[in-house]
């Protein structure tokens, strides 16, 4: 019953299996193999389109080196205010742009309100230096509130930043959560709906480590090979990066295991909402879920052998609690079984 | 046949399972698994002092982490002028201390001259702020010539740094190597002799990913921590780069895998120095040779499947070439069979 | 009837013959004339201790450098959410700090509340790496919004910050205006109460570019040589700076000159308050007053001839405005005549 | 006899008055006064087309924002070994670019051998990113040893560089001595040359601090002006900086100002050339000279009261020297005048 968190699993066996073969040959180091070669191949099918991707380690690397990209001097992100990159990065974007500033826009559960936004963007003026620039707006799907948002809801706020000369970056870290979820091409919820660059995560999702920084034009990617070299992100045998996403890209393995975890998920969602003493906090669609439990249940269901977060309640008030209970973030992912989920629902009772 | 580089070898068996391990079983995020304080401990040990390790993923963050650790404002690195973070790092150093500065320093065979470093120092000065601030001295070992500081070298170029206010950084990325050959206590060779802060290598000698910063002295570590989050070197899942750690460290296998690594160049040096055509450019004694063939035998060698580099002969003349003859870099690592070896010296006749 | 900025007046004639005086001789470039040593000397005398004291040319780069002199990777600084280092430096503090980050704090008419600073400071953690970590806390002293902290409100903040290890920097970009109404010693005022590092400003107080980086605890200040000369605020003619400050403290100059601008707003407070169509939107002790006018009012001002700026209102409500009245911010200087002041409050009528 | 360096001398009477009377009137801040606009028109006059022109304080804050515009990550800009950026500016344009570096390229008397240049350039290849990317080709103008580069000499750098994509800037901190003794149009010697940014220097030649970012395409200025702010850079009384670069623009007063200080060179040159016992180290031309004299000779000059420093003889053995002789710097001004240049002349006998 381990619901702490997708990444306290570990990797999925075909993965596993991918790196195990690839580890036991000899291959050029630095992105160069063949393998290497195989896997952006791989990304431009994905995506319809020649793409640039950069395989890296981390989703804190990937969220960094896709905004330096974007970055300008006194540039300032624009991204919602319970977003990874402003709470849970130690700074990692402000150091890798070179001092550039987050700024949280709010929005209910997770998604940024676009009139909020707009507003934010419209105070920004080329003659008053002062307040720096401009320089993106960073959306993540799915969420951090495990909602997803539709391909017309990017679609709306790329346009928004876009009629003001600005990039958008889609933090992915769970993205085949969302695409799972939606069902559309990955195509239609990135650079068709105007997205610029995106963090494609596989972390989460199976992989041991295996993100990857995707600029879906090109030519716009210059810099990045030395972005990622500088960050300490080009690993030498990056053929281990590599077999990974080849392994989860192919026969859609990714989208097998997010429709899994999300699938999970909604077991555990339907469970909690039908249970006598406990509620979701709000509807969530990916492969988190929160819920208001009891106290009492939530230690009972620990002692049981549960592990899931305390959560903080939204800052708006909008999930009210009464003394005797709690708010608790509960993730699935590849490796989550029947049996955990049908176990924890018992002991909730 | 491949003496291509250590990093084109893949992973050892035992790491690789040890991954495989951790990876079917759930463990908490980022670095506080019970396997993680593990790790932390074998160092303690292997070190034989309280040590604080923090695991990244490439040699080039540990080089500019560890830098980073010691960075001044307006600070220079003093370090050899073949240095892999001079050469090799795309500016890591220069990024991640945040404008640092690398000033080179020669010596033969890419061991650091005495004399010219206390030249270089000694012509700083805190009242002639414009040429900036000497901050660390950074030291290879092994170097990128294939040689080995001896315990009592290092600890001169330590003694001229301490007696400047410096402290010293060492680029262990072949660090087993160096200990291999030396068979020393790693102490000895680290913050005994006067090494503050080490870049210990596992990638090129048997992992997949998996180097540490070791700052002898865990009191100057605070920060460190921050350094490595806001780089996007904290893995999610570090308990698979702890995993490789633990395999790495247990029994002594880094030292087994880089006294093997050692002893198939013993193998390839002796040979290359016997045969009629050939010699070694200049004495090495890990697993990096450089070998004066004739072109038509280099030529030879590789169309019978020997894979390695062609190599610049040193800047200082001490390697005169025939027009004939080139200089070629070869590298052997865990997986280097005698096998290659027999044949790439029976082939090269 | 020029109440736009203290920095739209020039500079006060003893200042510009001070510089004329020491331009038409040679001198020792780079900060080490007997000019710039005698302005050291009184700092020292001015803040009664042994002082380290950088002269530089703004304001910008002196809250810049101050918090430089303070970073720490992943470095969080907590400060007002109107502060001049938030609102209006194009994120010169994030850059010059490396990717520090400016969390904002409320509090009533510019002044940090102690209360949420503290809940702020708790939410940090050293065992939550992700958020980072707080590296100071940076008060304005007088105030973006007219206001003076006392010397026990000092004391308060400071206490806070000192109680969770952190330093204290002030932005005395007005400090003059705030010592010279609260009638207390400079030291009183800042070291004794716990400040740590003091942006001394004497532009907006009638020099044409003279401020000072002041490190209570020169201990403490071996970078700051470096961190000035790296940012490009080391003058070559740093002599003509120094004429400036040393006119400036002489006799205590800057107090008088402190005490006319805060006593022109004084005049201007009381007629603002005492007009039958206008009121102060909150009470300010400094040299700037937040006036709410009616539109109709103000645009006449502007026609006879008065410029001054429009204002936001708070946006915590607390200064309601009918729908024909606006906010504006009307600012005095050494430079204000009584005649300027007569002629805007008859204006007013 | 004071030649100990042109910034060891003041400011020209005519600069300070201009500053004087701008300084006794409001005047709006932070660049966008009147008299802003007309600085801004004058360099357009000066370059004979549009440009974009950004006042800065500092020669150093004029060469980092420079190469900020052009930088680019893991970039290196080549650069004289002994310029100005390397030797002395404590790493500031390593620091304002995030991490770039220096890169050395030799060549007698202070100009870049464009051979080695061209070597040096053609090392780097974007298939290999470990060794960073060139970003910028940087030329000193006139040089650090005094002498000053022709129009076609800059023409053929620039063709170098531009047939590797690479921009051009100049360090013009002496501009106006190269111009002066050129007599050339200085959009000749700049754009037209194809240099893309200057550093056009004020304060050497009479300012009191004045410098410029000179961008010769307004259409890669953008981001200048949050370069400039980010860096502390924007003077809230720029109007005070640009009065001085207006006095000194008007009627050519710069190149008259840099004509005398290149003849009072002129004189000691032909003297020191005449005398029995001293010599010119090389020929230069603009306002520095560096002579050869007895070192009892340099001594009995101190005590007559003159003022220069000892200068360390090129590394290239270009200069050799007597046992009893030393080298010397002498740098003339707009201060220095003939009865300086006699009572030198007549002391050296």
């Amino acid at each position: 019953m381990n619901f702490a968190s997708d990444n306290w699993a570990g990797a999925a066996p075909e993965i596993l299996e991918a790196v195990r073969r690839e580890a036991v040959r000899y291959g050029p180091a630095y992105g160069v193999s063949d393998l290497d070669r195989r896997v952006e191949s791989l990304f431009d099918t994905l995506f319809e389109r020649k793409v640039a991707a950069f395989a890296v380690a981390t989703g804190t690397a990937a969220n960094a080196i896709s905004l330096a990209a974007l970055s300008r001097p006194g540039g300032v992100v624009l991204c919602h205010s319970g977003s990874h990159i402003l709470e849970d990065e130690c700074g990692a974007v402000e150091f890798q742009t070179g001092g550039g500033r987050l700024m949280p826009v709010g929005g209910p559960a997770g998604k940024l309100d676009i009139a909020e936004l707009e507003r934010a963007l419209d105070r920004f003026s080329p003659e008053f230096v002062h307040a720096g620039q401009p320089m993106a707006v960073s959306i993540t799907q799915a969420t951090e509130s495990g909602t997803v948002y539709s391909v017309d809801e990017v679609a709306r706020i790329c346009a928004s930043a876009r009629a003001r000369g600005l990039p958008v970056h889609m933090d992915g870290s769970r993205f085949a959560n969302a695409v799972a979820r939606l069902g559309c091409a990955p195509a239609d919820l990135t650079w068709r709906a105007g997205v610029d660059v995106l963090s494609f995560g596989g972390t989460k999702n199976g992989c041991l480590f295996a993100e990857a920084v995707i600029v879906f034009d090109p030519g716009r990617a210059h810099d990045v090979p030395y972005l990622r070299k500088r960050a300490g992100q080009l690993f030498s045998k990056t053929r281990l990066v590599a077999a990974q996403l080849e392994a989860y890209l192919e026969g859609d393995r990714w989208l097998a295991f997010a429709r899994h975890a999300n699938g999970m998920a909604d077991r555990l969602r339907a469970g909690i909402a039908a249970a006598p003493r406990s509620r979701l906090g709000w509807p969530s669609e990916a492969n988190e879920l929160f819920a208001v439990l009891k106290k009492a249940d939530a230690a009972r269901l620990r002692e049981a052998g549960a592990t899931f977060y305390d959560w903080h309640p939204p800052a708006d008030g909008s999930v009210p609690l009464a003394g005797d209970e709690g708010l608790y973030r509960l993730v699935t992912s590849f490796a989550t079984t029947d049996a955990e989920v049908d176990a924890f629902l018992a002991a909730l009772g």
